[in-house]
This record gives C-alpha cells, sequence and structure tokens, in this order.
C-alpha cells in the first residue's frame, strides 16, 4: 500500500501536533494495520507532561500511543493466521526472540524490546502501522476493535492476577480503582476469584469498580481500609492484593491486610521510586512479594475474556475523542484525572 | 444429645434395610449434624452391586452414603468455628494430621485416612452424624443443604481442574457428561477457562452439559471426538483434557486431542484397570499425564463457586427420594444409569 | 521413665541459672529424648540480652534453646517408627493439624503452634524432654546427635533456598555469612546451585564461608558488593539473592545485583523492622521478593544432605559448652558475635 | 571463511560414505564452527539401521550427527558473546521464536524447530558448520570439547529430572543404564537427590552406573525391581522414577515401584509405540506422568555442572572413533549394543 498517513506527534512538553508520513511498507512477517483506536495510557500522560519516564527521554517529533487496535489491510508473504479485513489487538512490544529471557518464556524482560511509545521507538497515535504478524491478535467477531485497542490494559491486569496465582476461592483486594486498578479486579473475576474487593480515595472511581463488577468497594479516606478488609474476611485478611495505587501508604496497607503466606503484587509505581515498608511484617507472615513489568503471552486470554463476556472492558472507557482533538485530548486528560478513567482516541 | 436415629444399612448385595442406633456423642473438637441431603455416589451403587471396590470389601450391615449436607444440632467444647443451626458441608475423609502426605498438604493420600462409606468405615445414610468439625464447611445463607450435599462430587471436578493446571484462556475437553463430567465441566468454566467441550455417547447427557454450560458437546457415538475437536480448535487441539468416563478409547482420544504440551488429567477408572496407550504420542507431545485420587482443601472454594452463581450444582439433580425409600432409590439409580445424573437422599 | 532433671532456665536478663524438674511422661504418640545436644540461636541470644522478640516476652524463669539432638529412651505406645536407642534430631514445633495453613502443607503458619523456647513455651536447655514422634527424625549412623541439634538452623537454610526456587545452573548470593547465612549457602549447593558467592564485612566469616564450600566471597566493607556480583556474572546478575544480614544496605543491594525476573528470598530481621527499598527498581526488573518464616517439611531433607556428605554442617560449630557452663555460652556468645559463628550446649 | 570440508553421509541403510562440501558462509548472527567431536547417538543408529524414524525418512546422501563439540573459526557481525577461538557446545535444534510454544518458553514443541540429523535437515558428521549463534554455548576451560558434544545427550537428562521435579531429599529410580539412563542419574545427583538407583539387565552397564555416582543398582534379570525398590526405601517407595528403557515391563514397574502422588518422567520410546499399563494403580496413588521430548533451556546448567565437577560425563565415553572410520564406528556401534555406552566421532 502506498501513500501518506496522519501521524499525531508530541513536539514538546504539552504540546500536540500533526505531520504526515509514509505509509509503512509491511516486512514478509509484517501486516499493515489501519488504526481504529488507540487508548491512552497514563504513561503517554506522563512523557506528555514531563519529557521522560527515568531513563527514557522524549526526543520530539515523536509520537506517543501504546494500545491500538484496527484492521488488516496489507499482509505480508509469510504471514499465514491473518487475512485482510481481520480485525486485530496489536501487542505493542517486539522482542528479540533468542536471549534467555525470550527463550524462557518471560520474552517481557528482553532487553531488546521494541515498545511502541518508548523512546526511542514511535508509538501509534496515526493512521497505519506495519507489524510483526505474530503480534496482532484477531478479534472475534463480538469484540470491536475499541475492545482490541484496551486489550493492551486489560493484559497488564491479567498477567498482575497471573503473577499473583489468583484462583478460585480466594478473597483478593486491589489498591486503586483507576485503569489498572480496574482492569485488575475484572482479570480476577475472570479467573474464578470469589471476592473482590477495591479501595480508592474517590467515591466515583468506587462506583465505577462496582458497576464493572467488584464484589465491594472501600473508601479509604472514610474508613480504614485494613480494618474493613479485616472485618469482611472475618479477622482472617486477603489471600491476595493486588497494588496499583503506587503510593506507601496503600503499599503499607496490603501487607497489613494480608492473611499469612498470602502473595501481593506490586504494579504501581511511585514518585520518588522508594518505600520504607514493614518487612519484619512481611517475614512474620511469610509473604511474598511479586512485581509485574508488563505482561507476556496475556493477549489470548484477555480476548477470550471479554468475547466471553466475563470482562466489561467497553465499560472502563469514560472519553472518546478525535485523531484531530488529540491535543485537546490530551490536555483533557491531564488535567481531570479523577474524573478520566480511560480515554481513547478514534482514528 | 441423647437418643435413637434411623440408619439406613446395606444388608447384602442389592439388599438395603434399617436399624436403630444411638445417635453419635460428640467429642470435644466434633460437632453433630443432622443430616438433610445425602448424595448417592457411583461407589455407593458399586459396592451396592457387587459387595466390594478392589479390596475394600462391604461386611453387613454397613452404612452406604458420603455426601452429606445437614444442619449443626450440637458443638463440642473446643469448637469455635461453627455453632447450633450453621448448616454445613461435611468432607467425608478424616486424615492423621502427622504422616508425610499430611504434612505436605497432600491429605488425600493418607494412608490412615477414615473415609465414609469406605469399609470397614460406616457412611452416612442415617440421621445424625458426629464429625470433625473442621470437616465441617459452614453454607452461606443462598447454598441449601442439598446443594451442601452435593459439594463432594464438585470437590472431585475442583480437584480435577486444579490439577490439570485450568485457567483462563484455555480451551478443555471433558470426556463423559455423567455427574463426574459434569462437575468437572462447570468447575473449570467457574475457573475462568475459556471453552469447555463435554463428549458423550448420550444425548440428553449432552443436553444436561449444554444446560449446565458447555461451550459445545460432541456426541461420539455420531462423530469422531477427535476430529470435532481439531475442527474446534483450527487444528491446535485442546490445552486440556479431563477424562470422566474410564474407558480406553476415551482415554486415547484425549492424547489424540491434546496440544503438545498439554495436560489429561485421568478421574475416570476403567473396569479392567488396564488400559493400552499410545504411549509414543505422549511422549513426542510432550504431554503431562495427572491422575486424581478424591481431592484435598477444595471445600471452600467449591462452595464459594456455588455461592457466587458460577456453578449451577442444584442443576445435576435428576431424582430425589426420601430415606424411607433407600431400596428404591439405589434400585432404580442401578437399573436407570443413562438417566440418572445425580440422586439425592432427603433425610 | 521416673525421676528428675537438670534444667538451665533463664532467670532474668542476662541471668541464668538451674532447676530441678520432673522428667517429662510420653503420651501415646510422643517419645522421651535424653537431649545430648542443644545449639544456641541468635533469638536465644536476644530472649537473654533483651527479655522479649516483638510481642513474646520472657516469664522468668524460662527454658531456652530450641536446636536440639539426642537419643529415644521411652516410646509412646502408639509410636512405631522409633524405638530405645535410636538418635533423633528434633523439629521444634507443634502445630495444629487442622488449620487452614495446616491442611495446605504450610504448617509453619499455623496460628496455634507451640515452639520450643518461644515464650511461653519452654525450651529444651534440659536433660530430657517429651515430645511428638511425627516431629523427631531418626538420625543415621554417620550423622551425630551434634549435627542433629543443628538440622534446625540448616533446615532454615534450605527452606529458603527451596523458597528461592534454587536449581542447578543458577548463580546465587547470600548477604550474611553468619550461621543462617552460611547454611543457606550449603543448602544451595547441596541443591546444585553452580555458583555461590557469600558478602559480609567480617574476614574470619568469610574465610569460613569459602572453607564451607562458597565458591567465592566478596567483603562489603572493602568492595561495592554490587560491582562485584556484576563482575563475577559478566554483567548479567545473579539469578537468585539470600539475604541473611537484615539491613537496609543488603537488601537494597540484593534488589541491584539481581538479574531481571529474579527471586530475593528474605531471611534476615532488621532491628527497625522497617526498610527503605527501590521498589521502582523491583518493578522494571519484575523481581520476585519472598520471605520465610522458619521452615516445613525440611528435616528429612537436611538430614539427607549431611548424611551424604552434602553439607559439612560440623563445619560451622566454634563453640562448645557443657549445660553447666550455660551462663558462660551466653554471656560469650553475646559478646564475642563476631567470632562465634555457632556455639552449642553439650548435654 | 571459503573453501571445502569432508562431510560423511548415510547413502543408504547400513552404508556410509564421504563427500566433500562447501564450508558454510556464516550469517550475521551465526557463528562457524570447526567440529571436533560428534557423538553417535542411538536415533542416528535407528537412522541407519531402518532409514526412518516414525514419520521422518531419510533421503541419502544424509548427513547423521547432532551432538557437536569445536571452536569457533568465524563469527557473524551480529554475534557478541563469541569470538573465534571459543570453545562451545552446539544445541541442535534451531526455532521460530514466535510461535505459542516458543513464546511461552517450551521452544522444544516448536513445530517449524530444525534439528541437526532429522530429515530433511542434515546433520553435522562433517568438518564445520554454521550455526545461530544463541544456540552454541561457551565451554569453560576445563571442559573439554568432547565433553561439549556430550552437553546434548546429558541435557535429555536434565529435561527429564527437572520435569520430574528432582529435588534434595528424595529417593529417585531410573530405569535403564543405557547413554540416557547414566546421564539422567547424573542429572539426578547433581540436583541434589539423595538416593539414586538405577535397573539394568546388564551387569556391565550396572557397573558403569555405579561408577558414575549411582547409590545403587538392581539387576532386573536376577531380582524383583519393584520389590528391591520397597525394601531400598523400606516400604514407602520411591518419590521419583526415570524409564529410559523403552519397555513396558519397566514402565509397569515404575508405576509399582512409585510412592503416593510421585511423578513419572517417561523417555524412552517403546518399540509397538504403544503400552499396556495399570491405569487404575496410577489413579489410587494419584501419580504423576510427565514425559519428555528433547530438552529446553537446559545447556547452561549442563555445562555448569560438568564444569563444577558434579558430572563425570568424559565416564559415559566407551568408544572413540575417527571421522574417516565412520562406517566401522556405526557398524560396531549397532553390532555392539550392550558394550557401547557411548561412541564419539573425533573430526
Amino acid at each position: 500500500m502506498e501513500g501518506k498517513m496522519k501521524v499525531a506527534v508530541m513536539l514538546g512538553i504539552g504540546r500536540m501536533g500533526f505531520e504526515e508520513r509514509d505509509i509503512p511498507k509491511v516486512k514478509d512477517d509484517e501486516v499493515l494495520v489501519k488504526l481504529e483506536y488507540v487508548g491512552i495510557c497514563g504513561s503517554d500522560l506522563h512523557y506528555y507532561e514531563s519529557g521522560a519516564i527515568g531513563n527514557f527521554i522524549v526526543k520530539p517529533p515523536f509520537v506517543l500511543g501504546h494500545e491500538p487496535g484496527g484492521t488488516v489491510v496489507e499482509v505480508g508473504k509469510n504471514v499465514t493466521h491473518l487475512k485482510v479485513g481481520d480485525r486485530v489487538a496489536l501487542e505493542p512490544g517486539k522482542t528479540c526472540g533468542h536471549c534467555e529471557f525470550c527463550k524462557t518464556g518471560r520474552y517481557n524482560l528482553c532487553p531488546d524490546v521494541e515498545f511502541f511509545a518508548t523512546p526511542p521507538v514511535d508509538g501509534v497515535f496515526q493512521e497505519y502501522v506495519a507489524h510483526e504478524a505474530g503480534l496482532c491478535f484477531k478479534l472475534p467477531e463480538n469484540v470491536s476493535t475499541m475492545e482490541g485497542a484496551l486489550i493492551e490494559p486489560l493484559a497488564v491486569g491479567f498477567h498482575a492476577a497471573m503473577q499473583g496465582g489468583a484462583r478460585a476461592g480466594q478473597t483478593a483486594v486491589v489498591m486503586g480503582a483507576g485503569c489498572i486498578g480496574l482492569v485488575s479486579m475484572m482479570a480476577l473475576k475472570a479467573m474464578g476469584v470469589s471476592r473482590v474487593y477495591v479501595v480508592d480515595i474517590m467515591e466515583k472511581r468506587l462506583e465505577k469498580a462496582l458497576e464493572l463488577g467488584a464484589d465491594g468497594v472501600i473508601n479509604g479516606s472514610k474508613a480504614d481500609a485494613v480494618e474493613e478488609v479485616m472485618k469482611l474476611t472475618e479477622g482472617k485478611g486477603c489471600d491476595l492484593a493486588i497494588e496499583t495505587a503506587g503510593t506507601q501508604i496503600t503499599t503499607v496497607q496490603t501487607i497489613h491486610m494480608t492473611k499469612k503466606g498470602a502473595t501481593i503484587v506490586l504494579v504501581g509505581y511511585s514518585k520518588s521510586g522508594e518505600m520504607t515498608l514493614p518487612m519484619s511484617m512481611v517475614l512474620d507472615k511469610e509473604l511474598t512479594l511479586k512485581s509485574i513489568f508488563r505482561y507476556r503471552h496475556i493477549y489470548p486470554m484477555a480476548i477470550d475474556a471479554v468475547a466471553s463476556g466475563r470482562v466489561n472492558l467497553k465499560g472502563i472507557v469514560t472519553n472518546t475523542f478525535s485523531l484531530d482533538e488529540i491535543q485537546e485530548a490530551m490536555d483533557y486528560s491531564v488535567n481531570n484525572k479523577a474524573d478520566v478513567v480511560k480515554a481513547v482516541i478514534r482514528i
């Protein structure tokens, strides 16, 4: 496919613009995807607001966006499992396939990963992308490309739930009811966890959590989350906690509210990078602290969970913008963090 | 509690009767349960028809029945987690707590287990039983004592699904749509397995499977089950198979229909005890054959799954009899195996 | 067996004395053991110096000591696996056998555990003890009762190594070369770990580590432990770290020196109970932080490792005292922490 | 590197010959290796004797040999971890890196694997080979290229031991003392298994097993292997069995000799492909039957085990031939199966 496409670029901190670029050529093992929806992630906003995350520094013009869904419009000659017209969710990270991590199935830790919208690799707030076919997952008929875009954050939730050893019969607590907290809650429910409680300090988000399937919510600004969890579990504590709020307070709470032998999955990054934690309690309770970095081989599971109706993925979208409104989309998301659970760009 | 109770006893092959016995005394760590429902299991029928299972030989008068649900009427002095009036499901096997198997959490393998209705230990087709309180699991309000009785077979299904590593995103096949096949299917669904197909040769049972939540069924007398599974999985094969039919044919089929690296869980016993299997194919595909013996620490999970509505346990009951009708119940169950998925005795 | 025995008791902080008590009676499932060696653990010293560990407060007279080895002199009537004359290692914690933790094989987390020398349960600095036979493990001919006593700390090392998923092919680092650091190192080697490096700041201890089988040592007061580990692993980092020093500095170092996806096992308690840790690095590397509380079903494995010569358990003993010298033993151990790796009481 | 090389080819059943071929060109991510030793595997002999294994049919001229060790003589431009002069062991299977199996770390199951000496992919009984650098593992100074060649069968042994969950404290039995039986035994010992017994019917092989580190051997033609194992384990049975003999008799024996809850790893292929097994006993004991197909990410672990002296890999070599003697090497190996544990070709 020849021609030009519109690309939204970050021109500097707080400043978006547009460029016209060539539609990419597909390689033999790639497909060309016409993008239809791309979600806005917290990391996109972070780059937009501050120009960097850790050592990853934006050099404008830079393309943000790594949560894409779209339709295949061209197929590389080695590709057999996709055809033109297939609607797909795109897993954003291309890995080497040969390092120790790739070989052992932990490809999310591949040091040579090229991940959309992680400098210097451009993202996908644009009309087309050519991507490794093996990373493009066909969507069933009853899953939309908007949901396809949101498979990316849902994959984070499922990876957290999987790493935590979530299973039927457990009681789990999710700290934080932002996008990642909500998808974690939905992943836990889809995996059969018996009771999932969500803690946040914003009433609106807690209502959303209930609407999407939480078994109960706790407003941490009004009640002691630890005490409430103890009451809800008849003094036993929960079997599993997923921490997505990224604060020391909530992380300490997970250590207090979990049962002996329990697992805590750390997902949220704190601002300072450090936390002071009651490690002697961790030992006394023989707790396991797992952490997650993105996800690995989760897309099929996540798509299945949406297709079967176990996860109401549409329900997390609070705001939709067109590609032309990208500046507004970014600004609105930055300025209304309490209200925007998830914004998506329709392309 | 003092007094006498009615006990249904097996007097000989094909012959039931009644005795009056003392209501048992509770020990300090026991509770006395007034039984309300006891399910009839295939093993009860096997003892009834043939007088033995392997080396376990019935010496009449013998009490059958090991799937009990009831209400606590007396509480031993060391018991703190139950009180009079609590409705409970009773796990039927008392174990030593000190052997290698108990110590490592695999108490179902304890060589000193005392299991209801496994000679010489009497079962519970009777009005009352005194049982270790730790083996009596309180039922939530929305779970009936009839469902409580059926937690026992459901526990077998969950143990099979757990041992098989069932999880979201998988495609599983259950061979056999009898009671254990159906509870295995429901356990798989409750654990988030994406697609569960059930194979049987009786249309009625397959209808039941669909009614209870199977994603599809295959009548093995009309179609080649292996071919059908291959079609349904686009040639990939299934990730997990649970074999409950106990025949060589269906076991061989699981080896053919599973994907490389898959797990097959063997649950059904064959008549001869032996099977001829294509073991080179097992190696070529690097399959894992797990097997299960009863279950371990599954009751809370199974009760949760029923309480949350994930498992329609009532739906497996096809026949109900009173304790007085025990002879009829046994005879009808033996003579109508195709129709009776699950019969229960109401006490 | 009738009669009196000598018991060493803690009379107050820093003050030991003796009492005469009745030789205990054996219950049906117990054996009476004539103690021959009892190790002095850091926790014994802590109680001796400060009168308490957390909420566990010594009420004198109190018997310290929980690392016993001895010979069976009387056997309860239900005991079949031991006979008079058998030399045994005694696992010090008696558990309920019925709680959620016991039932799932994690009996070390049993809330009703009765553990030698943990107030209010007396320890075993005395001549005889009656103990649950299932917790008394017969020693092979080539394992002495002094080694039997030391199975207890070795079990901590094995539990740490097991929880860390230690296996052939790995590179592991142990922080701290005290008793627990050394037994952890030896457990790692016995489990086939390819390279085990030990970090400490005392040269004497590092020499001991090398003598007992460490593949290399790092003096953290002279070199940067993280840099050294990176050099030793060609920049890759280690697969597994076991932290026994209980300091924030060494714990932070384990986070820096481990490979992505690695496991850190926390064993050492810090003085304040809290640590400030670089949790964002934990997430970036998708690390797992395990912790351990005592051990579970480790004794047979640990005894085997000593019997086969894989673990040189005698080698950790630096000081031996008689029971009569208990005051001196405690004082010397408290005042010469740098020199005393392990002191034992010969009874 | 330009030039010609000598290649040994199979010209037909029982007939070897030589060809001159171009020395292969290295691609960017490959290295060129001058081969020094190539082991002769049972599968090489099988192709040589019968022209096929299952659906894999030799079309002459075909190059056998898939157990290579050698020295790097040229390095592709993307290769950073190897340099000219490095001695290496070559893992023989190149996989796609992108399929479900590769992505989940189970690359040995990749359907697109290209494996040396598995038709139509040529093997390496030749002077040079160009191979993916990621599959070439540098040997430490104290590991020879002959040992490097033998890492391949050792990897099978380690994969079997790993899949079996081998660990310190266990008692394991290996059925069969051929090459794979012996490397399995050595892998088990290297992983810390406490007691490994080996069963065979040839006295010479059993002597070899003892020489290489088995804790005991059983001559199955003189004693009942099941009874002997029961005696050796005081009636408990073994924790783990690895079946390498590939006969129904020995496989049935593993089912009888293992403890409840144990794992049996099936490695040996039977002639007919089928086996009749006591599956009811498998269920009664809740056994797990694992199987293995080649190995995955085992080379580093296996090389480490040799370098550290835990595995005496040289000890399995009974016969050495030069490349010119290839016909004799094959014929001798075929005609003296009882005597030849392992033959290698020196190139």
